[in-house]
């Protein structure tokens, strides 16, 4: 089944794309959130993003365990994982081992039957952190988008809330 | 009448491609400029892109009412805005409800005759910033830019002084 | 002949992606590495990129002559050049004048009678630095990348492992 990888910089109109492709495929969709209502500006971006995408979704919340949540969502309508990004800083704010979960959603990804479109950020354009932390984290976004795109049937880079065909 | 959007990163050539733009339409085109001769690295970059535009541009510089500034100067050639991220950093700067003169904006758009090109830049594609004001700034921009690229007719991206057509 | 631009944030497959269009060439690849194996951040991503290419490239690692290197090179296989970012950084660093060095890099460009594939970075879609010295170096490389551009018979922006076409 399709599997679409929606990339983008912060603000770019990347899950408000995302979820107009989700609502291409016939079924209820379902979103699943990577995202912890820790503090109050995550708080206020996730009741935006709810405002936004209406009732009709079912709602998943999943720091970690992104992997059980597809599998278990599985056979109805399609997914949107929002967002990539935070499940990777999830799994290393975890000291989870960020590869090994990656390679397990990438066979995930391989064995849905519904659709599932993820998104995710482009972090590796600007100068480099000064912060070894900071540059890691980059590399390993760079790394899990380049395997995520590999799985993916589509990939589209969002600039000002419009859609560039990538793969 | 066009209204066309041209993004990029930091010297990606969108100025200089905007300018193209903007000299495609007939009638003398006007430079309005959103900077403020602050200090020296500012007075640098206005006086070298005024070198390369040449004497034939009208010019008038807004840092803040860039409405009035469209408004009063239409009805011959092409108006080029440079740019809307140094706009919307003066307007936080003075304390200026952005969201608000972002929709007069879009606004004003709507009514111009004459053409506008407005050059913006892409800043959210590198790391989060440590800084919270950093963090509400580049959120502003993307917000403005994805308002701004729905009132225009074509918004592209330049890439290594190249453009990339995104609408 | 061909010269071919391949650019991208960090970590987006810029690497991988020039290694397969040098080899698209006929004739013994050569690997010019700007990079000094200085750290062992930097050893680690040495030996990794020299795992992936495999044994059959010869290498040649000059951090700040480059032309020199192109020139010596030239006239069998293809030059693939990793990075035009570092080895900026590299001028930069040793007080060289990289504004000239760049138009010399240009010059000899025009006269390569091999192909040659560059590999670079986009370094300005993030916040603008607050560190005067980043500002400088984000400037240099967009206009480095712009005249490397303008030479250049192709140029590639790779998202996520896949190449856009910019040029």
């Amino acid at each position: 089944m399709a599997i679409i990888l929606v990339t983008g910089g912060a603000r770019s109109g990347k899950s408000t794309r995302a979820e107009a492709r989700a609502r291409e495929f016939v079924g209820q969709p379902v979103y699943i959130a990577t995202a912890e209502t820790l503090d109050a500006e995550m708080r206020e971006r996730i009741a935006c993003h709810r405002a936004r995408r209406g009732n009709d979704w079912l709602e998943r919340e999943t720091p970690l365990e992104l992997v059980a949540a597809l599998d278990e969502t599985d056979g109805a309508g399609a997914r949107l994982v929002d967002c990539l990004t935070l499940w990777l800083s999830n799994l290393m704010h975890a000291e989870r081992d960020w590869e090994k979960e990656g390679s397990r959603l990438v066979d995930a990804l391989g064995r849905q039957q519904s659709p599932v479109v993820l998104v995710t950020n482009e972090v590796g354009l600007g100068i480099v952190p000064e912060n070894a932390l900071a540059r890691r984290f980059r590399d390993a976004a760079g790394i899990l988008n380049q395997a995520v795109a590999r799985a993916a049937d589509e990939v589209e880079l969002v600039v000002a809330g419009f859609p560039m065909r990538v793969k």
